[in-house]
This record gives C-alpha cells, sequence and structure tokens, in this order.
C-alpha cells in the first residue's frame, strides 16, 4: 500500500518541480519529514475499514482506495504538532474528518449524477446510487463513532454542529444551480458552508488533540476556516484551467451543471457577453456555447486566484500567536501549496 | 396541531371497532390516558424542528408532517414510564428516534423511487432526490445531537451502533431483491438489521431515561425487537392485503420492487405455481403474472401473521420480569395493536 502522504506531497512537489517553485519544493520536503508516520497510521486506519462482500462497503472503499489529497487529515496533524503532536485519539479524529469528506462526495456524486471521481468511475456509476447514497450514510457514522471514543473535548458537538452546516450549505447549492442571479455573497455563503467548516474543525480538533488551550485552538480554527475557502477558490479554478488528467475530474463540469463558482461570477459581472451567453446557456445552451464561456472566464481567472492568496493571507494572520516550529512551518507550506496545486 | 397521540390512537380504535376487538379497544383508551401528554411533547418537539425556505427543510418537514404512526416514539415514552417517566431529556430520545426513521425513510425513497409515502407524494417527488437525500442526513444529525445533549447513558453509542446496523440491512435487502434465491433467513437477517434494531434501541432508551437498572433495560430492549420484527412482518402482510387508502402506500409495492417479503417466501416454498411464477416475473413480467401471484400469496398470509403473533408471544416473555403497572400494560396493548392493525 503506498502511504497517502508519499502520494500528497510528491505531487505537490511535481507541481513546484514543474513551476520552478524551488523555496516551495523545499518546503514540501520538510512538511514530509513531520507528516510522514501520521499519514501513514491515518492511511492505514482508512484502508484498515471494514472490507466485505456488503455493496455498501464495496462502494466505501472504492472511492477510498482512489486515495485523494487528504488535505483535512493532513489539518489534524499539523495542528496536533503545534502542540504536543498526535496521538491515537488524534489519529482517530483525522481518519473520521476524511471519512466525512469521503461521505459527502459520495452523496454528491449521487445529487450532482457525476461519473468520475479521482480520476476513476464514481462509486455511483460502479455500484449504483441506493449503494452510494448507503455508503456515504455509513461513513458518516462510522467517522461520528470515531470521534465519540476518542473523547476529545467539544470535538463531537462541533462536528455534529459542522456536518449540518454543510448539509445546509449543499442544499443552498442546489437552490441556486441553473440560476443566473447568484450572488458572489451567495457563493461564498456556499462555500464557507460546504467546505471551510470542515477544514476549520480539522484544525481545531488537531489542535485540541495537542492538548492546546481555547485562543491557540481558535486561531486554528480561523486559520482553518480561512484556509477552506482559499482551497475551494482553486478548485473552482481548475475547473476551468486544470488538466483533466491531473485532476482526476471532468474539465468546466461545474458549468455543465449550472454550478455559478468565483470565476464565472468575476466574468459575468466583468463582461457582458459572458453574462449574455450564460443566461442563454442556463436556458439550454450547446457545446459551442459552453466553450465560449470558458474563453470568456479564463482570462478572469487571476481574480480567483488573487482572493484565494488573500484567504490565504488571512490564514497565515492567524499563525501570528502561534509558537514558531516545524509544525507551523508546514502549515504555511500547506497553505501555500493549496494556492499553487494544479490538482 | 393535531396530536401524534390522538391521531394513532384513534386509527387504531377504529381498527379494533370494525373487527369487534371491544377489548382491544378499552385497551388502547387506557393507553391514550398514559400516553396523551407524552405524545403530545412529542409531536410538538417534531413540529419545532427549524422551518426555513431551504428546500432541505421543507423535503423533511413535508415527511414529518404526514404524522405517521409514530410508534417508536411511543415506545421510548412507554419504556420510560414502567420507571419514572418521560421527562425533558427522554422527551429528546423519543424524538431522535422519530428522526432517525424518518431519515431512512427519505433515503429509501430515493433508492427504491417510491412515489408516495404516506399517503402523499414522497418528499423526493415534490422537492426532488437530492433535497430528499440531504434532509434525510440532515434528520440523521438532528437526532444524534439531540441523543448527545440528553446525555443519557449509552444511548449515544448504541444509536450509532444500530444505525450501522441499519445500514447494512439496507444494503444487504438491495443486494437481495429481484433475487428468487433469498431465504428465509435473509428476510430474517434484513428484518432484524432494518428494523427491529431502532424499536429495540427506543425500548432501551426509553428504560434509561426512566432510570431502569440494565436488567430492566436489557428485558426491554427484547421486548422491542420482537415487536420489531412482529411490526415488519405485519408490513409486509399488508403489502398483499392492506387498503391502500388506509395504509398510504400503493399494494404490491414490494413485488414490484422485488422485494422478497416473508408472505411471498412462504407462498414461493408452499406452492409451486407460484415459485414458476415468480421465476418468471423477475425475469421480466407483466401484470397479469403479478396478479396472479397476489393471488397466489393470500392463501398463506396467516402463516405470517401467526409468525408475528409468535414475535409478540416472545416480546412479552421479556415483560413478565417488569413490574405491573399501567405502563407494561400499554407496552402489551402497542403489541397487540401492531399485530391487529390494518394500517
Amino acid at each position: 500500500m503506498r502511504a497517502a502522504s508519499v502520494d500528497v506531497l510528491s505531487s505537490l512537489q511535481s507541481v513546484c518541480g514543474e513551476h520552478g517553485l524551488d523555496a516551495l519544493r523545499s518546503r514540501l520536503a520538510g512538511l514530509e519529514s513531520i507528516l510522514r508516520w501520521d499519514m501513514q497510521v491515518i492511511a492505514q486506519g482508512l484502508a484498515e475499514l471494514p472490507r466485505g462482500d456488503a455493496r455498501v462497503q464495496r462502494a466505501a472503499h472504492h472511492l477510498l482506495d482512489q486515495g485523494g489529497k487528504r488535505l483535512r487529515p493532513m489539518c489534524v496533524a499539523l495542528a496536533s504538532h503545534v502542540g504536543t503532536g498526535l496521538d491515537a485519539r488524534g489519529a482517530q479524529l483525522a481518519i473520521a474528518v476524511e471519512l466525512v469528506h469521503a461521505a459527502t462526495l459520495l452523496h454528491d456524486d449521487v445529487v450532482d449524477l457525476g461519473d468520475t471521481r479521482r480520476g476513476a468511475p464514481a462509486a455511483r456509476s460502479v455500484y449504483g446510487n441506493a449503494a452510494s447514497i448507503f455508503a456515504g450514510d455509513w461513513l458518516l457514522i462510522d467517522a461520528l463513532r470515531r470521534v465519540r471514543k476518542a473523547r476529545v473535548a467539544d470535538t463531537l458537538d462541533r462536528l455534529l454542529d459542522v456536518i449540518e452546516e454543510m448539509i445546509f450549505a449543499e442544499s443552498l447549492q442546489l437552490e441556486r444551480r441553473g440560476r443566473a442571479d447568484t450572488s458572489v455573497a451567495d457563493y461564498f455563503r456556499i462555500v464557507e458552508g460546504k467546505t471551510a467548516v470542515l477544514f476549520q474543525w480539522a484544525c481545531f480538533a488537531g489542535g485540541r488533540a495537542g492538548g492546546l488551550d481555547d485562543v491557540a485552538c481558535a486561531h486554528l480554527e480561523s486559520f482553518g476556516r480561512h484556509l477552506g475557502v482559499a482551497f475551494q477558490l482553486v478548485d473552482d479554478l481548475l475547473d476551468y484551467d486544470g488538466d483533466a488528467a491531473t485532476t482526476g475530474k471532468s474539465l468546466f463540469a461545474d458549468l455543465r451543471e449550472g454550478k455559478l463558482t468565483h470565476p464565472l461570477l468575476v466574468a459575468r459581472d466583468a463582461d457582458r457577453r459572458v453574462r449574455d451567453d450564460l443566461t442563454t446557456l442556463l436556458d439550454g445552451g450547446d457545446r459551442e456555447l459552453e466553450r465560449r464561456i470558458v474563453q470568456g472566464v479564463r482570462p478572469y481567472l487571476d481574480v480567483t486566484r488573487d482572493r484565494a492568496t488573500r484567504s490565504i493571507a488571512e490564514a497565515f494572520a492567524h499563525l501570528e500567536a502561534l509558537p514558531e516550529g516545524p509544525a507551523k512551518e508546514g502549515m504555511r507550506t500547506v497553505a501555500l501549496a493549496v494556492v499553487e496545486r494544479r490538482r
């Protein structure tokens, strides 16, 4: 079994190599030395989730075995190292956050009728919608049970609140889908709810697992929230600009699903032709129109990247109050890599 | 707002009236006097679940507002009265069990592509599959949060285990669907997992909320488990014999969905023509064939009812060790009504 840490870091490293970001590359090497052991423990915990013939289990493992970036568990681990580090209870929290994330992907793929995920057929395409729904339910329950058993103060109550926020944000996203009048404020409400809160919880939970006090945990939480916003902005940007082979997703999926993400909203508000084309597309357009919108969006992608960079700067500000050390340096590295990533 | 208790009991009473079961009718009057207040508190708690414009909320309330039988919360309430009764914490457990049940219905309707539920269009027909999935997720999380906050010993850990069992049973049911080689043992495994465990938890949680000791709670748990099996057997029987107007479901839905339930399995094993017709139907048959199978199943329905009665007898045996009183009498009444019910 390849350890997830090696996957993630080496892929980030290769990105840096291509773009000549030598400073970030050496930073990532440092990060790997802090996290190698933790990420192996987490990958092993995920792999050891009961396997059996049940379709619900096969559907869940189908997704988990694709790996993914494992950024959320990485946040738990790094935040814990700002304190005393990742013990067995902290590792359970890290595994749990990845399971919650996987659960949302399994349900989202059914909701979005998504066919590919992480460069492979989506679980729902292989095992059916029903198995994907039940697999999501299962991973959610398994995650909650781990957090419950870890008994790290406040983590369970907060996770329940966080999952509720995620559900409401997903519901809002569904309601705004295909609506040309979606505002940038709507977009950020959705992003905060569906993505940022789970990064926020990951950093909080890691801090608590590392024995940090309330003030330090609050800073870690804010760091996680801003990091999560940046992560989603870049995700949305890559849908217009990424390489399908490396992201593992189809390009322009957001546009095709009627999701009005930041890059599209910026272009719509700046370029009348994009706005008109979008209105026509949402009424039922063709591939040619779609292509024209993508061309119209691309000149504005830097606005989204700048906005992500601003979120990263806000995240950095919350690290100020925390003790210097390799963990804090590692969190900066992850944040930089999130903005620079190409997948 | 009509209180749920009045709905349930009056509907059960009218059933008894039609069938001349005067003894049961007077029993139900007794039950109403114990439960009226509790069931009003529970109904109010369910109605007060946040309402808003979000599609996830509207989908959830669409189902909850149809009422339903509320048998699981009734079990929590009755079990609590074997002890000190239903306090605010117990009421939260009763609300939670109904929310978990509702969550499974919302997901099941998407899985089964069900169009009607409780005599009205299913939430997924009105608000879409996606909203029904998210609404199920939401109710599940809300239920867990209530149980968490109630802090009644062992109830949260057990509920997490119970929900996992339910998911696996639903998954197994999905795998066995349309398989002519489904055994009666498979059927009972599915029923125990998807239905009985939640009744079991309801009775356990009620006992704990009423301050009962481990032995009493274990008896209540077993009572609930057998009651749940009986409930499902009768549910499956009504699919062949019920009145669609009173059950609120389409008749023969199980057969159409390829669900091999107890009445069908009994008839298949007893009557060669039913077996042959079933094999043909599962390969793709027509309404005429379906009608013939239903006719072939009906002579055997008493076998299923007898099996349900046997489960009720086993449930009764577990009441022996509990103190006599109106609550225990009420539990017997509910058990009898479950077998006699026509909806």
